[in-house]
């Protein structure tokens, strides 16, 4: 699980640049927590939004996700109408309900902060296509704002954390990611369907974050295409918690209209640890 | 400004369709109101939304533009996870502060309204577009969910209402317009540099929604390009409703990080009737 650095361009940014200071300042087991910036999976539910979620230690902060309705919590989790402060993205996938805000900070950025430095973006290459085709130029306006860093890819530094990350099966490539820093770890998994690595990626997690879209709640639900599952129940995501052996597991990505209650007793069925539920504006003290 | 009804498809959808209902039990100046779902130009503030607003006339009920942050207030204004009761949207133009969640909107009704008649979709042919590309199909799914009509158009029927639209300069083509139905006319602009036909649009409305961005609030705003004005002042913006001769005005699209009370003064200074500000839950009764 640990892997092996490397000395990747974002490792020689975070030296270089203000995460420095965060990490020359760095106390082990200082404060860090999450909030939760959107708990819907396909589309959002009224006044919620689709995934996103903000992950702070000591000072540094990074987004995981950004999809629809995202963005005005960001900035308010921020305290920024130009998100400063914001050091790193990470995106799981290129589904609109997991990227389509990217957009949005890119304009925060763009017309906000005109010659800041870039941030890093860790995304599948297709979250950042989608980002460039909607602007009117070529594309490299987009490029001028974020720094990109295609995933999955080796484990690499971002700033106080080493991301480690492992496509897991959906529909389009998905990356599962870890950040691990001293004394924290946390994890997620984007969308999935069942699989081995879930697991590997939330070992010994302080904090698991799975989907649990839970389709089997909806009348009618499709069945899954060729015969394998992309997407999570709760109660397989409770069985992956536990084998994962995470000591937290914040359940997420619901289907618009699913009881969470449902959800809640189907994972508490399959793991023994304190199962959370994702709701907009839920902030998550960590370890 | 009148113009001749022309016996379009939306119209013969309308007396086909559930409008039909709507129009049969219409009451001449029955309850009307706007609600504000955005008033951010650009990119959104916290906790605020970018351009949308929520027509209803007679339990006829109609968006125009859904920007950054709008679906989840949509939907909370509908009081439905699917957009039910909702007839149909207007965008203006193809940015996406105006149109990025009109994906989201589709996926409440592909995935949560599979079947569901068509909602008819009043736009430049770049909005659906911009849609479609954010499907992983050929876009077929979206024009399942939407019914296109091309916007600036010949005056048409939508619901209970004579839609009338113009073309108005900005960046990309942006559509004003203009509806009307008995004993209520509410204009809305989009995005628009100074132009006599946005006095000619808004012409003796009950409420005129004029875009009031502002740049000159910030410093070191670009200068338009080409010579020519893309966007408007709020004292445009007042002057404009002089002279079409509205009795509001509603000030929206502010420049992120604008102070809204000065946008007011220089709008006021160049409009005797009352100047509304924009503000996200705001709902204005109509006429």
């Amino acid at each position: 699980m640990a892997g092996t650095l490397i000395d990747c361009p974002v490792r020689r940014l975070c030296v270089a640049g203000t995460v420095a200071v965060n990490r020359q300042n760095r106390v082990v087991n200082s404060p860090a927590n999450v909030t939760v910036l959107g708990s819907c999976g396909a589309w959002p539910e009224p006044d919620r939004a689709c995934s996103g979620f903000l992950l702070e230690y000591d000072g540094f902060r990074v987004v995981l996700d950004l999809g629809y309705g995202t963005l005005p919590r960001l900035l308010a989790a921020l305290g920024s109408t130009t998100a400063d402060g914001l050091d790193a993205v990470v995106v799981t996938h290129a589904h609109p309900d997991h990227m389509i805000d990217v957009h949005g900070l890119f304009r925060a950025r763009w017309f906000g902060r005109q010659g800041a430095p870039r941030i890093p973006l860790f995304a599948p290459r297709p979250v950042l296509d989608r980002a460039m085709a909607l602007e009117d130029d070529d594309g490299s306006a987009v490029a001028r704002v974020f720094d990109w860093h295609p995933l999955p890819a080796p484990d690499c530094d971002v700033g106080p954390f080493v991301l480690h990350s492992v496509e897991l099966p959906h529909f389009v490539p998905n990356a599962g990611v870890r950040l691990s820093a001293p004394g924290l770890t946390m994890a997620y998994t984007g969308d999935t369907g069942p699989d081995p690595a879930i697991a590997e990626l939330g070992r010994d997690a302080d904090l698991f974050i799975v989907e649990a879209t839970d389709r089997a709640q909806q009348p009618g639900a499709a069945p899954a295409p060729e015969g394998r599952a992309m997407l999570m129940t709760a109660g397989q995501a409770g069985a992956a918690a536990s084998e994962a052996g995470a000591r937290r597991l914040l359940l997420t990505h619901f289907w618009p209209g699913n009881d969470r209650s449902l959800s809640r007793a189907d994972a508490e069925a399959t793991y023994d640890g304190e199962v959370l539920i994702a709701t907009e504006g839920l902030r998550i003290d960590l370890p």
